[in-house]
């Protein structure tokens, strides 16, 4: 960790040269839905105001990457494009107005930005900032609606704009992104893992913490057994939760599963009945709390009537790609079943993120980050990445950059 | 009120006589969907165990009587039957078991019962009691699956058994109901207005109070200004919301609205653009919390879209009768909009209403009882009072018994 530390240090000393030019680097640019990442040189413009340039050292691929990059949406075919928001990396240079990071600081990019004060961020009841929130359709920087990144058409001969995705745009050796969605951690953190806390582990912890709640002794379900699927049952874990039910068609996934923590499974393909009456046979009448993190809408409805009634709590975390509204009838939210969408775990990034690294540095919390890492592999590698994924046989792959 | 008491103890008295025989008394009966009540000599069988006979003396009528009366879903079509669960009145005797009531003693019906033992009674987040919750489809007694009504039969003359509803068949000189549906509250506070909080106060108040947890100096929007919207209001005024906005199809409503604490009003057929547009205009992207009251599932999109991003939420009141499922998109959930229903305000009858009613006899409390009642006549006028409450010109119509 200290040599990690002091290859940072000497970055940052290095970023004093390269402070208000732009940088040419490498970048894993998108071209097309669906089309392999070229590995492209581009042109990376100093950070603007209230924006950071950020020398990305880690980062991994997460299903949303991969549904933006396939353009399911046809409001994200955006090309060419930088994906990628789970990284950590180092600042290297900060624009007019930001305070609260310098070169050289350690952080950790978030998709859901804060702020600090709109009238979102000044409520405590929620992580969607007004001006920074998660919006996968976004392309372009706030302060100006133009992009940080330029390349070269190989077609044209021209330089053309790349555009941003997901404020981070992290498939990068450098990239540019509002303060406000740059959290500062502790630099004795290891970035290799802390990385996890961009998206899947923060999703997945905060789902369980703040957004229900879990309780010490309380009965859990988790549909869909993916890297937030597992951060959920991490955080439901140290939470004290007394069963944590593991529900997924693919059955390879519960020795994993078993080891981070999962106590029991149902594989739904093979359960024989509807995995709701499996759920409340198991559970005298469903789990306290159930976690869908499939975004398909008829398991939407499992994890629903899976829960207990009268508190039962359900928390979306998937992404429902399709026009399917919600298959619940009006009168069946009067038996005292709840339900709720989570984004980025409740958290608010700047404010909390850094006491979370520090619990874990203190060892006073203890998350398993090297669970979730199952692949690692060079940048240049990432189209191997985006294929593990698909196939559903990575959970995180850790690339260096 | 003295005199109401004295002559409340003299019934008390009275009632040894009668006890562990049945009574011949009056009832409205329904003899089929829709067609006027008949006023029947029934004869009501003594309470068995755990349940109590209790003199009705004040009763009035609902929309969910209005809508089973008509027999909007056929399950509800359970004839002769007696309707009725908005009351108050006196415990003429009581059933083996019963411990917690006693003839003489003043009771309020509740249609949401409280066993007090199993484990939805035990859990503070739910008042649905796994035995006594409502249950509209219900139309016997739980500890036999009899009912305690006979009456004769004008075209076969022969004795038939009454169907009850609601856990409470409140429009009859005598009923019985189970002891987990009677809460017993302080003798001195009048009948004639406690009787409101057997549903109509209780839901609204407990809506603004228990479910939404209203705030003092936020924003609330009410769909629909029936009993139950105006009982929101009572309850959202004494929380000290600033701005409390009602919305109907009925500018006739207003005036009422307005004596009750309604700040300001939009009648939605004339407002000229979507509802939740003129909301967000209003409070600068949208109320804290709102109520929907109509039971009309384009309406409860409207509620929910008009509170703000972050932190609405709305919460449902009505009963849909229509199988339309829930207007919204899962997404639609992820901007930290909420939604849930509520049953009897959230309210745990036996447990929390005596401390209310002691709280209102005490001055704590100032709940405008009386704006609720709008008309008042003898029991044998219960069609006419059916009639107003269908034309929407009554809110409540004190029935004397
Ligand atoms: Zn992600
Ligand atoms: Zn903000
Ligand atoms: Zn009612
Ligand atoms: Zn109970």
């Amino acid at each position: 960790m200290d040599a990690v530390a002091n290859g940072l240090r000497s970055n940052g000393a290095a970023a004093g040269a390269t402070q208000g030019k732009p940088i040419n680097c490498k970048a894993a640019v998108a071209w097309g839905p669906g089309e392999p990442l070229v590995m492209e040189e581009v042109e990376v413009a100093p950070p603007a105001t209230m924006e950071v340039r950020v020398k990305v050292l880690f980062t991994s691929i997460c299903h949303t990457d991969l549904n933006a990059w396939k353009g399911v949406n046809e409001l994200h075919r955006k090309f060419p494009r930088i994906f990628g928001h789970e990284a950590a990396g180092v600042v290297e240079s900060v624009g007019e107005g930001v305070e609260d990071l310098a070169p050289g600081d350690h952080v950790v990019p978030i998709f859901t930005g804060e702020c600090g004060t709109c009238a979102n961020c000044e409520s405590s009841k929620t992580n969607m900032c007004k001006t920074y929130r998660i919006n996968p359709f976004k392309s372009t920087m706030v302060s100006d609606g133009g992009t940080r990144f330029t390349v070269v058409d190989r077609h044209s001969g021209e330089r053309r704009p790349v555009f941003h995705f997901l404020n981070t745009s992290t498939f990068a050796e450098y990239t540019v992104i509002d303060s406000a969605c740059a959290v500062k951690i502790n630099p004795r953190a290891p970035l290799e893992k802390m990385y996890l806390l961009s998206c899947g582990i923060s999703t997945g912890l905060g789902a369980a913490w703040n957004t229900a709640n879990v309780s010490k002794g309380s009965t859990v379900a988790i549909f869909g057994l993916g890297a937030i699927g597992l951060a959920v049952a991490e955080g439901a874990r140290l939470r004290g939760a007394s069963r944590i039910i593991g529900v997924d068609i693919n059955s390879e996934k519960f020795s994993k599963g078993k080891e981070m923590g999962i106590t029991d499974f149902i594989n739904s393909k093979a359960s024989g009945k509807p995995v709701h009456e499996v759920i409340r046979e198991m559970t005298d009448g469903g789990v306290d709390y159930s976690f869908e993190c499939t975004g398909i809408v008829d398991v939407l409805r499992e994890a629903f009537v899976s829960t207990h009634d009268g508190w039962g709590l359900t928390v979306l975390l998937g992404i429902y790609l399709t026009p399917r509204m919600l298959p619940l009838h009006p009168m069946e939210l009067f038996n005292g079943r709840r339900i709720t969408g989570c984004v980025f775990g409740d958290f608010k990034g700047k404010s909390q993120l850094p006491e979370l690294v520090d619990k874990c540095m203190q060892g006073e919390i203890k998350i398993n980050f090297d669970g979730f890492i199952t692949h690692e592999m060079p940048f240049a590698d990432i189209n191997k990445a985006f294929q593990l994924l698909e196939e559903g046989k990575s959970l995180r792959c850790l690339l260096h950059i």
